[in-house]
C-alpha cells in the first residue's frame, strides 16, 4: 500500500467516527478539511517537479475511494479539489499549469468548484483597464465553502466558448451562500455562490485551449466521471463493512431463520455473496478504468479525439456498474441488519441518501445509452462537461 | 367510492401538505390523530350493531392504502388501531369482543400497540385480590403515544401461552417513553413503553382462546401482514404521484436527452411504465388478498387451520410483491426527477426511508421462503405473530 | 369451474403428454387440432344465439391460459382462431358478423390468421365482374395450415385503409407453405402463405367499418394482446408445474445444500417463492384485465376512443408483467431442477424457447413505453394492429 | 496478442461458421477436434521443458474464452483437456506429472474426463498380479468420445479417499456410450462411459497425494471453476457479437420505434449498454481471477490451505458474475434482434441453451452462499470437487 493510501486509511478511520453526526449536522466539515490540509494529500495529484506527490490516477482514485468508505462528502470535496488542481493543466496554457501547480503547493490551496455548466446565469463583461467583471449565480458549487480558490465558468458576450477562470474565494464580491441542505452528500458544501461585480484578471482565464479546446482539455470530464465512480464504489464498500460488523454482532438470528446464528443464515449469506459480487465486479472494472485514464493522461496534449473517446466510453461503462452497485447495496444492507438498524443513532440511511444524491450528478440512463452507442455503432460519447 | 374512502382521500390531502415537515420534526402527529378521531374512521372496522361502520376488509385496507399515499406513519397508526380494535374479537371471549367494540365507539378510543412478541421483557405476576402486576419494557410500540388503550403482551410464570391484555394507557405505572427516532416511519410513535407494577385486572386479559388459541385467533397476523402490505403499496403510489407531478413540471429535459420535453424522454417514459407495472401488479394482488381475508374473517371461529393457512400464504405472496414495489419505486423516482429533487425542501427521501424501515417489520426473505414452502410442499406458514 | 374450462383441462392433460415430442417434431398438430374441433371449444366465443357457447372474455382467456400450461403452440392457434371468429363482429358489417358466427358453427370452421400488417407484400386488384384478385405473400400466418378459412389483409391501389378479407383456405391460388421452423412455438404453423391470383368476392371484404374504422374495430388488438398475455402466463405456469414435480421427485439435495431433501433446501424454497409471486401477480393483473376487456366488448359499437384507450393501456400493463414472468420463470426453473434436467428427453427448454419467441410478437420495450406515456401524460396507446 | 490467442481466434472463426449446424446435429465434433489437435493448442498448458507452450493461466483461460465465443462445446472440451493434462501435476507424484506432460506432447494425446465425483457407480477392486479392475458407469463424461486418455475416478473398498486414474480410452472394457443428447453443450460428448472389468495398472492411479491430498491437489477445482467461468463469458460475448451484427443489418426499426434506424433506437442502445456493462464487469473480474489463479499455481506444492481458499473464493465471485452475464445476455439479445431472429436457420437459441446447461454444472446458489460465507465470516469454500 502506498504511503498516500495508508494516510487516507488513517483519515478515513477518523472521519468514520463522526460521519453519522456530521451527516445530521450538515454544513461544512471544517475540522476534517483541515485534517486533509494537514495530511499533505491535497498535493497528491501535483507533479513532483512542482512539489507534489506525483501520484498517478490509479493511486489518486484509490485514495478517493478509500475516503468514500468513511464519508462520501469528504471524498467528493477531495476529488473535486484535485479536479480543480489539474484543470489549468488540461485547459490552460503551460504557464498557467505550472503557476497553479506551484501555487497550490506553496500556498496550500484548497480548491472549490463553481463550474456547473448547466447553470447559465454567470456572465463576464470587459471592464476598464483590461479586467473583466463576473456577475451572476452558480448552483451545485461543491467544496466552495472554506475553499481558497474557486474554478468558475461564465459566458462572455460574443464569445462562443465558455470561459473558465480561477479566482480567490476571498475576492471582493464573491459570496458563498452556505445554502446546501440536500438529502445526501450533506457536507459537500454544494450550495450556491453569488458573484457581484467580481474582478477577474485576464491571466486568471484559463486557456488557450480553454474548455473544449482540445481532446486533452475534455479529458477533464473523464476525470470527473472516474472520480464520481470511485466515490460510488467507496461508499458501497463503506456500507457493506458497516453491515458486516453489525451482522456479526447480532445476538440472535432473525425471526423465522433456520440458523442458530445470524451469520449462518442461508439468506444472509446469500445476500453477502450477492453484495460482494457487485463490489468486486465494479472494483475490477474501476481498476482497469483507472489504468486507461492514466494512459490517456500521459498522452497529454497529443491525446487524440479517438483516444479520448475510448477512455470516456470505458469510464462510462464502469460508472454504470458502480452506480448500480452503490444504489443496490446501500438499500440491501438493511436486509442483513434487520429492523433495529433503522434506529436514528446509526444513520445507516446516509449511505443510500449519499448514493441516491450523487448518482444523479448526470442522468444514469443517458450514460447507459452512451455505452450502447459506443459498442453498437462505434460512436464515442460527445466530449462535453458530462460525458 | 365509499364514503369512508372519500373521507380518507380528504384526510390524505390534508396530511400530504404537512408530511415533509412532520417527517423532519418526528414526534407525535397529534393534530392529525385528532383529525382521524374526528373523521369517524376509527370506527371503520367495528360492526354496525356496535355502532361502527361495519366495513369489510377490502374497504378498510383501501382506506389504509389511501392514507399511506400521503403519510405512511399515519396509515401505520391507523391500521394498528384497527388491529387493536379487532383483537378482542379474535383472541378474546365473545363478551370481551362486544365490550371492546362498544366501548371503543362510546369512548372514542384510539388503540395503541405494545404487543411486540419478539421482546420478552414483560412479565405478569399474580398479586393480591386476584389482580395481576405487569412489569417490564416493550420496544416498537406503534401508536402508543396519545393512545387511549394499549394492547400489551407479557409472560406469566408457569403459563406456556403468551398473555395479551388491554389496559388504559393512562393507568398508573404505564410510561410511554416517547423515544422513537428512527430513519423512517418517524411519526408512528413506535418507541418503548415501560411498565412499573401496573395493575392488570383479570377481565382485561383477553381469552380464551387467547393468542394462538384457535385458527381464528391467529388470523390476527394475517390482518397485520395485509395492513403492512397495503401501506407498502400506498406509499409507493404516493411516491409515484409526487414524481409524476414533479416530472410534468420540469422546464427542460435532462442533459443528454433526445427529447425536447422531459415528459417525452424515452427513458423517463420507460421508467414510468416500469413503475406502473409494479404498482398495478401489487395492487391487483392485494385486492384479491383482501377478498381472501374477508372470506376467512367471515368464517369467524369456524375458521380451520387449513383455511387460515391458505389465507396466510396468499397474503405472504402479496406482501413480497408490495414490499419489492415500495423499495424499488421509492428509489427509482429520483431517476425521473433528477438531481434537484434531492433538495432538502422536498424530503422526497422520506418515501424510501419509510419503505425501508417498514419492510423490515419481519424479514422479507423469510416471507419468500414461506411462499415457496407452500407452493412446493403444500405446507402452510406457521401460525405465529409474524406469519 | 366452467364446463369449458374443465374441458380445456382435460385437453391440456392430453396435450401435455405429447408436448415434448411434438416440439421436437415441429410441423402441424393435426391430431390435436382435431381434438379441439371435437371438443366444441372452437365455438366458445360465439354468442349463444348463433349456436355458440356465448362465453365472456374472462372465460375464453382462462381457457387459452389453461391450454398454454400444456402447449403454448396449441393455445396460440386456439386463441387466434377466436381472434378470427370475432373479427367480422369487430370490423365487419352486422350481416357479416352474423354470417360468420353462424357459418363457423354450422360448418365447424377452424380459422387461421394471415393478417400480418407489418408484411406489406399482398395486394388486391379489381378484376372483371366485380371480383378482386389477391396476390402476394404473408409471413407469420399462425394457424394457417389445416385451417378452413383465413383472415388476410392486403392493400388495394388507391385505398388508404388496409383491406381485410375472409376466404376459404382451400380456394384456388392459396398456398400454405408449411415453412415454419423457428426455435419456439414450433407447432403454430406460423409460416408463410402465398396468394396467386386468388379470387376475392366483395362480400368477403370485411366492413364497413373495416380495420381501424371505429374504436370498437380497433379493440381487436386488445384481444390479440390479452390473448398473448394469457399464453405467456399459462406457459409460465406450465413450466412451474413441471419443475415442481421434478423437484419433488429429486432423490437427493443438490451438492452443497444444507438440507437433507431438495424440497427443504432454503434456496430452492426461495426460488419457488419468487416464482410464485411473479405468477400470482401476473395472474391477478390478467384477471382484472379480462374484466376490463369484457366491459369494453359489451360496449360494442358504442365504445369510445377513450374507453378503448384505457382498455389498451390496462392490457399493455398486464402484458409487460406476464411477458417478464414467462421469460424469467422458464429460465429459472432449471435452478430448482439441476443439471440432469437439461437432458434431451425432457425438452424443458421448450418453455423458454416458446416464451422467448412469443414475447417478441411486438417489441416489449415499446409496450413499456406506452404504459409510461399513459400514466405520465395521459396519452393512450395509438390504436393500431399492435397496440 | 499472443500467438496462441491469435491461433484461437482463427480457429474460432472457423468453428463459428458451422456452429449452428453442429448444434443441430449434436454428436461429436470430430473435424474440429482434429483442428484443435493440428493447431498445437493442446500443448498450451504444458511446461516448455516438456515440449509444451508453457502458457500461464491468464493466457490459457483467454484462449478458452475466445473459443467459447464461437462454440461453447469446443471450448468446454478444450478446457477439460487441459484440466486433464495438469491433473497428474496436481494430484500425482512428480514422476507422474513429468510422464504425462511428456507423453501428452509426444503422443499428441487428447484428454477426456470421466471423473464425475457425484456419480458413485464406479469401483476398483484389487485383482491378480497387482493390477486392479474398474467396473461401473460414469455420467457427464465431457470429451470422452474421440479422446486418447480418460481421467476416471472410482472408489476402492476400504479406501476412504477417491481414486483417480488415467487410462487409455481404447483399453479393453471401456465403452464410451455416445449418448449425450442434452438441450445445450450438444457437442461436448458429455454422455456416459461404462467400464467392464477394465484393467488399471497401479502406476495409472494418480498420487500420492491423490485428490484432496494437499491444498495444491485441490487447486484442480479452482481451475475447473475458472475454466467454466471463462466459457460463460466467452459465450456471452459470442451472443453479443452475433446480435450486434444482426441489429446493424436490420433494414428498418422495430414497430413503434421513435428512431429511423434500429441502431438509433433508444431502447436498443440502452440494452446494448446494459449488456456491455455486464460483459465488461465479468471480464474485468475474470482477468483479476486468472492472475490470482496463476499466483496460486506457481506456489505449487507449497500452496497453503488459506491461499487455496482465497483463490477459490475469488474465483467463485467471478463465476457468479459470469454465469449471470451469460444467462442474461443470451436471452436479452433477442430484444435487440426481434421476432425474425427466432428463425430456425440461425439457431440463436443455442447460446441460451448452452449457458443454461453449463451454468448448472454445480448449483449457482451454492456458489453465492460460499462467497457470502467468505466475506461475512472469513470461511473459505470447502476444498471439494465443486468448490
Amino acid at each position: 500500500m502506498s504511503a498516500a493510501l495508508a494516510e487516507a486509511r488513517r483519515l478515513a478511520a477518523e472521519f468514520r467516527a463522526t460521519a453519522a453526526a456530521r451527516d445530521l449536522a450538515g454544513g461544512s466539515p471544517t475540522a476534517e478539511r483541515n485534517r486533509l490540509r494537514a495530511s499533505g494529500l491535497l498535493k497528491l495529484s501535483i507533479p513532483s517537479q512542482h512539489g507534489g506527490h506525483g501520484a498517478a490516477w490509479p493511486e489518486i482514485l484509490h485514495v478517493v475511494r478509500e475516503l468514500a468508505t468513511a464519508d462520501a462528502s469528504l471524498a467528493h470535496i477531495f476529488a473535486y479539489h484535485h479536479l480543480g488542481v489539474i484543470t489549468p493543466h488540461l485547459i490552460g496554457t503551460p504557464a498557467q499549469r505550472d503557476h497553479w501547480y506551484a501555487r497550490t503547493v506553496n500556498q496550500q490551496l484548497f480548491w472549490g468548484n463553481s463550474l456547473n455548466p448547466l447553470d447559465p446565469r454567470t456572465t463576464l463583461t470587459r471592464g476598464d483597464e483590461g479586467t473583466l467583471r463576473l456577475n451572476g449565480e452558480k448552483s451545485f458549487c461543491t467544496g466552495s465553502k472554506d475553499s481558497d480558490v474557486l474554478l468558475v465558468s461564465a459566458t462572455e458576450m460574443g464569445e462562443p466558448q465558455l470561459r473558465v477562470a480561477v479566482i480567490p474565494t476571498s475576492r471582493q464580491g464573491v459570496l458563498v451562500n452556505d445554502d446546501w441542505d440536500n438529502m445526501g452528500q450533506r457536507q459537500t458544501d454544494s450550495g450556491s455562490v453569488s458573484y457581484r461585480d467580481v474582478v477577474v484578471y485576464p491571466a486568471e482565464l484559463l486557456g488557450p485551449p480553454g474548455p473544449g479546446g482540445s481532446a486533452f482539455a475534455t479529458l477533464r470530464t473523464c476525470i470527473t466521471q472516474a472520480s464520481l465512480s470511485n466515490i460510488y464504489l467507496g461508499l458501497a464498500q463503506g456500507a457493506f463493512e458497516e453491515a458486516r460488523q453489525y451482522t456479526r454482532a447480532l445476538e440472535r438470528p432473525f425471526y423465522g431463520s433456520p440458523a442458530t446464528h445470524a451469520t449462518d443464515d442461508p439468506y444472509i449469506l446469500q445476500r453477502y455473496g450477492e453484495m460482494h459480487v457487485q463490489i468486486a465486479a465494479a472494483g475490477a472494472l474501476l481498476d482497469t478504468t483507472a489504468t486507461a485514464l492514466q494512459q490517456a493522461w500521459e498522452r497529454d496534449t497529443a491525446l487524440t479525439a479517438d483516444e479520448r473517446g475510448t477512455c470516456a466510453a470505458v469510464i462510462a461503462t464502469a460508472k454504470v456498474a458502480a452506480a448500480r452497485c452503490a444504489l443496490d447495496l446501500t438499500s440491501q444492507i438493511f436486509e442483513v441488519m434487520g429492523a433495529r438498524a433503522t434506529s436514528g443513532r446509526y444513520r445507516f440511511d446516509r449511505f443510500w441518501r449519499n448514493a441516491r444524491t450523487l448518482t444523479l450528478h448526470d442522468p444514469p440512463d443517458v450514460k447507459t445509452r452512451e455505452v450502447g452507442d459506443w459498442v453498437l455503432n462505434g460512436r464515442f460519447p460527445n466530449a462535453t462537461f458530462y460525458s
